[in-house]
């Protein structure tokens, strides 16, 4: 299961009524944040899913909107008496920011590693995650990200009944190790059924879309996309600044074959998003508008 | 007169409905911030005196919790279209602290001047005001400030009139030069009357109080002042790790002859600050709890 809480819908600057656009990912009681702009932890707080179990932060990039938080947030950790280590991954240039922000969180009990991506690494994530990155296109280096939990084979009681498996050695066969008893033995694939869908979330934002991206996000869960504009007619303006418009977000979620798309990093101008959700919808029915609090659970299919 | 607006009343963190201690000063349309915490420029723009306006941030130290809403500050006031250059004082590391937030500021469309202060200094600030520094004592290097806005010497119409001063020249006497004309001639010291008291404000926060600081203080029309802890039970809190209780900012009130102190920076964990009230109040009635919002404007005796 991964559990998923979107904390702002705000690009640019946070608003006295908005957040800035920030996703936290809980998978195994670990969690991970992506994004930190200047305020995430206080809907963080709010929202009450801890600070102690945030293990790792991916930046999308070093773009003030982006993580300016992240000081308050190691600050914030720390309170809540983290010991154990922190990764922070984002693109190149990240860890020049990181240790530049640092100046005002020198001291932390807990031991802090940055990454620079190029996009194309997979590296693991806290609770049995996997992230991968993709480069993206924007004013600065950004990349995209996708995270994926596996799901282990199903285990056929009947067959391990049949072949007289005695209860104890399960477990072992789940593992997919050999069992072997007295009076007889058994293989994980005599008792293990065919592989099983996991589950994928991409996260995009800051950049155009590109034509690498669907096949990034191939079939994923749940695709949380920028949409700074709504209005079909700042499409050049998406262009230039190098952002995406509601009907492009939607396009790629399409074109990914995503299950649901949520659409977040609107421009603080976009003071009523629903206005232009039909701009998304007429693409991809299954989009939801981004609020501080949106949350949902991606469960196993059964 | 010097306008006064509290952004917000906390100490150590933002909390979802309360934002980190910080005072805006405006004097001559010009403003000058004190502090920067995370989330800062969002009752900045909800107040809405203006980001292209103001022309120094005077930070009292480095925690995050007073500079690390620098980043997003600067940035909004490039938003805001400031092309003048902007001054930043501080105490020992400020110039270092400033140099690795603008990682994620490097490019803006104003100057950006850093000065670190010793204690002791004088400094000019935005609108005619002075600035003055003396260092304080918490658990890094810490200024409190003093502002002051000069009045000049009232002009004495009735005097000016009895020596024939023509009407075209008074101006020149009220600037403190002499005036000559055909027939006759005048100095200032004819015409103008007594010295007159300016306006002066104290800001004290993150520092144990010091018997430097009542004279320092002497006589301000307002001291903005920290007040930690409430509960005198928390006194030797406020010892260890350098701050105040609300006894000790009130009595650091009276003994510098303020005529009117607001408290702020209060523990997060103080959720009713009005319960400790009396705490100040039995010291120095002239107590005041700070709010985000609160506001006062100074002007000179009639």
């Amino acid at each position: 299961m991964i559990d998923l809480l979107l904390l702002g819908n705000t690009g640019m600057q946070p608003l006295p009524d908005r957040w800035l656009s920030s996703l936290l990912v809980r998978s195994g009681g670990a969690l991970t944040l992506f994004d930190c702009g200047e305020g995430t932890q206080i809907p963080l707080k709010r929202f009450g899913w801890g600070f102690r179990q945030i293990g790792a932060i991916c930046l999308t990039h070093v773009h003030a909107d982006h993580v300016a938080g992240l000081p308050g947030l190691l600050h914030g950790m720390a309170n809540a008496d983290r010991t154990e280590p922190v990764a922070i991954y984002g693109p190149a240039g990240t860890a020049r920011v990181v240790a530049g922000l640092r100046t005002i969180a020198p001291d932390l009990p807990y031991e802090v590693t940055v990454s620079d991506l190029r996009g194309g690494e997979s590296f693991p994530l806290p609770g049995g995650l996997t992230g991968s990155a993709l480069s993206g296109l924007h004013r600065i280096p950004v990349v995209a990200y996708r995270i994926h939990v596996g799901r282990g084979r199903g285990f056929l009681r009947d067959r391990a009944e049949a072949l007289g498996v005695p209860q104890p050695l399960w477990g072992r066969l789940q593992r997919g190790e050999a069992a072997r008893w007295p009076g007889g033995d058994a293989t994980p694939e005599q008792v293990l059924g065919p592989p099983r869908r996991g589950l994928s979330v991409g996260l995009v934002t800051d950049t155009r879309p590109l034509p690498t991206m669907p096949p990034f996000l191939s079939g994923v869960d749940l695709l949380v996309c920028e949409a700074t504009y709504g209005d079909p007619a700042d499409a050049e303006k998406a262009v230039a600044y190098r952002h995406m418009t509601f009907a492009e977000a939607a396009t790629l979620a399409r074109d990914a074959g995503a299950a649901a798309l949520w659409l977040t990093h609107f421009s603080p101008k976009l003071t009523d998003p629903s206005l232009w959700l039909p701009q998304a919808t007429t693409v991809f029915a299954a989009t939801t508008l981004g609020y501080s609090g949106l949350t949902t659970s991606l469960v196993f299919e059964p």
